[in-house]
């Protein structure tokens, strides 16, 4: 397993958890982060019809990469799903992986409660950073405006800080035992 | 590196390559063969404006991966082109990987030619394991119609089987060196 500090924004259905993970991004790559997103999707297509990779793909390819000199892309067709480690090991490059839905990952989570949708959370307490509301709630974690991506990026930049110094820490003391 | 056998067609623009390799990986697929393929291309867009991972990539994500129970795809922006061998290397379970273009690597060619594109050979013939062509040729290589995707399908299925054989035999003798 690679070394990245992976964190999860759970939320139920409608809670708006895509926008604000766009704002809290947009707020990380502003203070020069560079971030992986992984996105649990019950069934999506990417590709668009008519282009060649979505030719190649129609024609029966299994897997499908296409290469330029500032992107590449790669498309595989799966008979099983892939654990959220199995992504994780397909990423590099990264100080950071947030991950959308995982819910049942034991992963640290920021867990997103929009009041119409249902104040009750689907996440261990134990499990959270922080947790993100159009609520006031009383909870043992850090409970942030459903707007506030600043605050959200701030407790993400702290917990990546920490990992760091603790992934230093534990590799000196494991070249000194 | 994996020990997939790698083919490349290669053509000038408008010779009708994606066509042909179209054909052929249906062929191809027909005869139980796992397939990817790798297209090498000058710019290209892949994702749905709108789309969940699309808005992720456009606040700053450097990499999205979106997985389901039967897709896995990954979008990366690089600051370079990743070689073929590092492509070929995020690649696993297939029988078989096909590039479109990569005319200046190493690996064993498949050349497309059309009269009104030029007749000239891109590659040098010893790399190349079959021509097609909308001309009558005299060359070394076996040579077929352009749209002869069972001929191109044959020529790339012995080279498979040979590859393979080869894997088994050359990993035998490792066995008892």
């Amino acid at each position: 397993m690679n070394n990245i500090p992976v964190i999860s924004f759970v939320a139920k259905s409608g809670t708006g958890k895509t926008t604000l993970l766009e704002k809290v991004i947009k707020e990380l790559k502003g203070r020069g982060l560079k971030i992986a997103v992984i996105k649990h999707a019950q069934d999506f297509e990417i590709d668009q019809p008519g282009k060649d990779s979505w030719r190649h793909a129609k024609a029966g390819a299994d897997i499908v990469a296409i290469s330029s000199s500032n992107k590449f892309a790669l498309i595989e067709k799966r008979r099983y799903e892939l654990a959220l480690h199995e992504i994780i090991c397909r990423i590099s490059g990264v100080d950071l992986i947030l991950t959308e839905g995982y819910k049942k990952e034991n992963n640290p989570k920021i867990e997103v409660l929009r009041s119409e949708v249902g104040s009750k959370l689907l996440s261990r307490p134990e499990e959270l950073i922080a947790i993100a509301s159009d609520m006031r709630l009383s909870a043992e974690v850090p409970c942030y405006d459903i707007d506030d991506a600043k605050g959200i990026a701030n407790e993400i930049q702290n917990y990546v800080n920490t990992f760091h110094k603790e992934s230093v820490r534990s590799s000196a003391e494991q070249k000194y035992e």
